[in-house]
């Protein structure tokens, strides 16, 4: 097992990772002194998979658990949900010392999250994330948020898990396509901070994505989630650094949302946004020619699919232009100075943007 | 002018209390460094009588504002109004460094502090409130909530407001009984904290409800905003001594539901639980009796009207056993030692209660 501690004021957020490191919950919870009523939140997905085991292990160890399930998918991150799972709580007599267990996917953490942080104005959370891209990304940092009808996570809060525990072997149930997507905000983490993460996933990255090491992908997980810590401990309301962690983020989220959510994924959007972040570092004479083709060449064989065919750079563009950010007319990029160092930039030429924009819609980058 | 900070971790919150002190909102805005796109929020009731007025100073001082209504009343506390409200943020190209002002009474400050605290994880919260009650209560401590339909402020958030403008010739236009459950929470901070605010309170409560002297309850209303927000400086979280300025609270908050928020207003039924809790402190020996007379003098002169006819104590016991701090089995209760000290309890006799709940029912009290 390996732990990292996220440092903010006046509070700290332990993060465990460890090969079935699920059947230790009950210690890892006794341990934070969480010893409130638990209510596991999950989505019909992950609870058909391991939603037996995990009442049966905390049952095992004396603790009472009730297992709420939302449907499995995006959707879930609505409103209309968030009223849904208040009126469970209350109906259970959930009090300020309930503590809540999100157990699932990105969607799970984020809902459950918010919920968690805005039930009775805020109850204990614990992150127990299910897929490769929770498990390196949203299950640490406190960000929590819900979708409206006009945009995805316009809705939410920050709001701490005091425990994370994540389990790389959860992840033998996720179809690979999943794990291509996770895989990409690793790839992310080597690429803003860290040359040797970097070099290393170029020559693991196949066995990586088949969990034939359980405990390299251990140590992968344990790296990211270092990094994400000590940027969230820099700054946890995002005033600052941890904008770095949205590398290829802009375009990908407009990747995404002209896609519906649906023909990209968020980790397959991102990747093709850190492919037009790296074209728009080398173009603007940040980042030398063979270190975008290095940073290209990882990108490439994460394989995200092709755009929906009717996704034109237009389209793309008047997205962005409506999103809340670009509209402020500060706009900012993350962009690289080199594999595994991102700096924040101001300044990009609109011209250059539509290019770049058109470079991830490419079959091909180079 | 009178001004006073709420000192928290990294976060500090200027209240200003003045007559006449919505005329300086833009210089009290520009000192805060509260330079983005305004969005004031208000009830249609609020809007009608101070809406241009707003809107004019802003704009006379080169400032762009918009305004958002919702319904006078409770029930726009609600999920649903939270979906509104956020439709319209993000159809008006709302950013993170937008300011949101809550401009009324407590619905719209736990309301608009609730869409500030979610709307993009938080953004920047200006409090003007415009009834007697929010001026000395909600619009200071950062709490924010809205109603479940199973329960009244299950969901929330703490979210400080950056700045507090507080001019108490807004309550002219206030019904007098809507300025009497104001006094409740006045004479609330004296009975826990403040013996020479009680001795005020008790030479001058007509003269003070007539707005007689606007500068004497300048001074007042400045007197509680101290007294709470040195509680909050405290313990933000309520995890400790926030709890004493639940005085009266929890009988109380039993009494309003049951009369479903419309027979006694808020601060008409905490007067009343703040009888029962008085009772409470005598009857447990904490209390001298001359204390508890006095004490009732005053809480009598608010003239809370008579519980609806249906309130029986039954009803008002089943309320509580339903309510989330007593399912908990460690309720605690606020009592008095003497007036202007008050203390937490935890081991008040169940039949006790019963009798303290009859008492809050009673036509006088003595």
């Amino acid at each position: 097992m390996r732990s990292i501690t996220v440092d903010l004021d006046h509070f700290s957020s332990a993060i465990h990772i460890g090969a079935g490191l699920l059947d230790q919950l009950p210690e890892l919870l006794a341990r934070q002194g969480l010893d409130g009523e638990l209510v596991a939140i999950s989505d019909a997905q992950v609870a058909a998979h391991y939603g037996a085991r995990l009442t049966a292990l905390l049952t095992a160890a004396g603790r009472e658990v009730q297992l709420l399930q939302v449907p499995a998918g995006e959707t879930s991150k609505s409103l209309e949900q968030c009223g849904q799972l208040y009126r469970e709580l209350i109906a259970r007599h959930c009090t300020r010392s309930t503590v809540i267990l999100a157990f699932g996917g990105g969607v799970v953490g984020d809902l459950a999250g918010f919920v968690a942080a805005t039930f009775l104005r805020g109850v204990r959370l614990v992150q127990i994330p299910t897929t490769l891209l929770a498990q390196v990304d949203s299950s640490v940092g406190g960000k929590t948020g819900i979708n409206h009808p006009l945009g995805k996570n316009l809705i939410g809060a920050f709001h701490q898990p005091e425990l994370v525990c994540i389990d790389p072997l959860l992840l033998a149930t996720l179809e690979r396509r999943e794990r291509l997507a996770g895989m990409g905000e690793i790839v992310k983490y080597a690429l803003i901070r860290d040359r040797r993460l970097f070099a290393l996933l170029a020559l693991n990255l196949d066995a990586l994505l088949d969990l034939t090491y359980p405990d390299l992908l251990e140590t992968v997980i344990a790296t990211c989630c270092g990094i994400k810590a000590s940027i969230v401990a820099e700054d946890e309301r995002e005033q600052g650094n941890r904008a770095l962690l949205n590398f290829g983020h802009t375009i990908g989220h407009a990747l995404e949302a002209i896609g519906e959510y649906r023909s990209l994924r968020h980790g397959e959007a991102v990747t093709r946004g850190m492919a037009a972040a790296v074209w728009l570092s080398r173009e603007t004479g940040r980042l030398a020619p063979q270190e975008a083709q290095a940073a290209w060449q990882l990108l490439a064989r994460l394989s995200p699919p092709p755009p929906a065919r009717n996704l034109s750079v237009r389209r793309v563009l008047s997205y962005m232009a409506n999103d809340k950010k670009w509209d402020a007319g500060s706009q900012i990029w993350i962009l690289l100075e080199d594999v595994g160092h991102a700096c924040i930039v101001r300044d990009v030429p609109a011209g250059m943007i539509l290019e770049a924009i058109g470079f991830a819609c490419r079959e091909e980058w180079n």
